[in-house]
């Protein structure tokens, strides 16, 4: 039986990248459908007054130099603290929601992520944003105008607020029907749910 | 060979409860020599500006009613989430000193942690600590009146500092040499070095 499985993210954090990839290789793997649902991670922070777990320098220092290089180990994919990060991600996911309409949004990921968590561009510049487009092959015009869109900034409001409604306080989030999954590192219970379904 | 663990814990954590019983799982199962290294948790946060997890009520949440107890069911443990928590843990973190000077360390962990995270007693309670103490065969009485010596104290904030310069910032947190693990969810990280060892 298919799983289907919402996923929360916001390309600015390294964890949701990390569950990007591996939900991907989940998805070989196993009857899964993933629906993948942009957020805007600072705005399930403010609503819910959390903070991102790096903000803390301790937290920051043992997230970046031990625990994501192991789950990348683990996955077997490819892990660069972005130096930039934080990284403001309005527009990118905005861009993500107008990828989305337009059909192309696993595309429009497998253009951003690297991007930002492989190859440590700025992706707070939109020049360079506009550059890692094109080289993807996407209409880079067309999707950084639609960030524009008054229904492209409401569908990404709206996603913010139903995980909120649904209980998260970060990113990623997954759901499995009611069931929440929070973290990349929460992805095994998920393989677990896939096996028995 | 055998792995050396550091095994850095406050009672007054449910993951730190969980990491506690897993370990010792793994002990019958590896050959792994733990280290009990009672921390007063607080002190860690407050050193390094951090705060429990819990203290999110959206995080807190989740916490209690889906990740633990999926762990504890992994795990086949008990778990029942205390409703006197958070508990002032100064007394029972200097306790855990004084039995480890008595030599009878583990026997109190065997008493207190169930009785905090499974019988949901009031381990604020000074009496109710006693009771718990006196029913596991310990010698209560003495053990109450040691977390008053001077060199109990003194360990205690000596093993939260130590904590702390390795990098801590937050309970459970455990090391194999350089290594930190921080939370009971990095356990099966733990277990494969227990493999490769």
């Amino acid at each position: 039986m298919t799983t289907s499985l919402d996923f929360y993210f916001d390309v600015g954090s390294p964890t949701a990248y990390l569950a990007w990839q591996r939900l991907r290789q989940l998805r070989e793997q196993y009857a899964l459908e993933i629906h993948f649902k942009p957020i805007l991670l600072g705005g399930v922070f403010k609503a819910t007054e959390n903070q991102s777990p790096v903000a803390n320098p301790a937290k920051g220092a043992y997230m970046a130099t031990q625990d994501m290089p192991r789950f990348a180990a683990r996955y077997g994919v490819p892990l660069s603290f972005n130096p930039h990060f934080p990284v403001n991600t309005l527009n990118l996911q905005r861009g993500a929601i107008a990828a989305q309409r337009a059909g192309c949004l696993e595309e429009y990921l497998a253009a951003i992520y690297p991007a930002m968590w492989v190859d440590a561009r700025d992706m707070g510049d939109a020049e360079v944003v506009h550059g890692v487009l094109e080289a993807a092959g996407l209409d880079a015009e067309a999707l950084l105008a639609a960030t524009q869109d008054p229904e492209v900034k409401a569908a990404l409001i709206s996603n913010t607020e139903e995980v909120v409604s649904r209980g998260a306080f970060g990113a990623p989030t997954m759901y499995i029907g009611e069931e929440m999954f929070f973290g990349q590192d929460r992805l095994d219970f998920v393989e677990e749910r896939l096996k028995a379904a």
